[in-house]
């Protein structure tokens, strides 16, 4: 049995569905990995922060921040404001950082993953900041620390996107994908096809929490221009920068288009797609109208999809339904067993 | 760099496309993998066998065998007639299992995996035999020689199914999945859909090389059936003979009842099923109308599909489009390496 003990950087949604996704898989760890874990720092913006080195009570931690509480009365010492103090305070072997992230810097969460790595800690994100702002120093110092940086839930929540390109399809080359990542355009874009203004569309997508208030980082194709980096950089192994995604987004898309579109049996999917041919390489985000002979084509709401061309296989498809916060959950949970199980 | 003398038995369209997949991988494998190979025996029903300890020339064995020559003589030695002097005459340490197999038993694969692992060879086939008659045994005959079995290529070619279930989804547990696995049914109905009779769909799929003389191992649902054993036993840890699938074929389904469906806006699938709730198992093979609220609707002739039910995730599902040869030869490098690198 290994023992880690975690450091939860970060405690909103996400935070808090990956803590109780710890609770229910703690026997599964031990039975199928030989896992165990204690949860010794948790960390949040306004319900105070915790330290105890014996382990934290997940349960608790979950009430106290639900029910409007602080953290602090959880801690054992008082909990030190320098990132490398507060890991070394909870003698943390993974840190979890999930906390508000700029998009034009990726801080601070760069530098909480590199005070981890630094320090021979695992560092985990569901935030895409890092991967697109430095994933090849975070990762090259995780490599030189012998620790694993890892960001599945970045892409596609929890679906097995980064695993599938490091180790499910062994000694292929992805020449080029394309796919539905952003699932706020999407769900617009179907709601349009319901006989929704855009408008309407936006509103009822940020009535059920999907849209945020100004929902312009997912209308203009910057989410899914971020995204189509992170898989780029990775999974092609070519370092792009968000910026260098042709970007266009679904504002102009008018309800008459997607009127015409359904008529010719087709429907408009905001489509990210990048390609690498001759050494040539093409990244973009553009609104596309696709038909049914595409997988594209099937992807409603907040379904997501990527569709890898590869040197060995024919085109592949991964398809996420019914994504949320317990999915991104999963995702981190992921990222830890694979981390700690690839020494 | 590690060296790994490989024995390919059997060398028919798979075995001669695995062996070009070897030869353009050959430094990408050294490269990225620190693995290096020779291929040093090959055996067929009808052009010869040959052993070469120090290694078989890869691009005459493929030139001999399909100009109707004989392999014999690329042979430094006398080839035995039994398995396990054949694979220590050839130093193997990895056995490519690709032979003509019986459904019923699954022989003669069978004794030529166990041949291999009780001498601590890796054996890796792309034949259903084996898995759906003796997955238990051979994997546990693996495991006490510390070596692996392993059978990518039996289910979706060489698309990562079993390697994702196996480390792509870790701590999940597969609750349920559906898909569409056979490509001769699904072919044949997407060519009525065009209008054809179902005898003239056969005669087509017959045509280009995808259904056999007789094609009732397709249309009755078995290849289908074996493969939900094959997926159950693997993926939800539920050991499965294929008749105890629920089976149905698609030989009554009328050109009337495919155009009713289509009028209706569904397609008819031979739709591969299996759940497990509270302990109760179900396995199927069946034709359904499907609606396009499913990824199984967009399925098109040799496309196939499987999607993944987990407690962790919503539905994940994996799609292949443009199977073959190469396809199937991938998935045997893809276990060639995961099989060497897992020790």
């Amino acid at each position: 049995m290994s023992h880690y003990n975690l450091a939860l950087i970060g405690f909103g949604n996400v935070g808090k569905a990956f803590a109780r996704l710890l609770l229910s898989k703690q026997d599964s760890l031990k039975a199928d990995y030989e896992i165990s874990f204690a949860v010794t720092a948790i960390t949040t913006g306004s319900h105070g922060s915790a330290i105890d080195a014996e382990g934290i009570d997940l349960e608790k931690a979950i009430d106290l921040v639900e029910s409007g509480g602080s953290l602090d009365e959880l801690s054992t010492t008082v909990v030190p404001e320098n990132m490398v103090s507060l890991l070394k305070a909870a003698q943390a072997q993974v840190l979890f950082e999930n906390t508000p992230v700029s998009y034009d810097s990726g801080q601070p969460a760069i530098d909480t993953i590199k005070a981890a790595l630094n320090n021979g800690i695992h560092a985990v994100t569901a935030n895409k900041g890092p991967v697109v702002h430095a994933y090849q120093e975070l990762t090259e110092l995780a490599e030189a620390n012998n620790v694993r940086f890892y960001f599945e839930s970045t892409v596609m929540d929890g679906a097995p996107v980064f695993s599938l390109g490091r180790s499910g399809l062994p000694a292929a080359k992805v020449l080029a994908f394309k796919g539905v990542l952003n699932s706020t355009t999407n769900l617009i874009l179907s709601q349009m096809e319901g006989g929704q203004s855009f408008d309407e569309a936006v509103a009822y997508a940020q009535s059920i929490g999907i849209a945020e208030t100004d929902p312009s980082g997912d209308v203009d194709g910057w989410d899914a221009a971020i995204k189509v980096a992170a898989l780029m950089t990775v999974l092609m192994g070519i370092p792009m920068n968000p910026d260098a995604v042709d970007r266009k987004g679904i504002g102009e898309i008018s309800s008459a288009e997607i009127e015409a579109a359904q008529q010719e049996g087709k429907r408009w999917k905001l489509v990210c797609s990048a390609e690498r041919h001759d050494g040539h390489v093409h990244a973009s985000v553009a609104p596309e109208m696709v038909g049914p002979e595409s997988p594209l084509f099937i992807i409603d709401g907040t379904t997501s999809i990527v569709q890898l061309e590869t040197d060995v296989l024919g085109k592949l498809s991964l398809i996420e339904e019914d994504p949320g916060p317990h999915t991104t959950a999963y995702g981190l949970l992921a990222d830890f067993i694979n981390a700690v199980s690839s020494n």
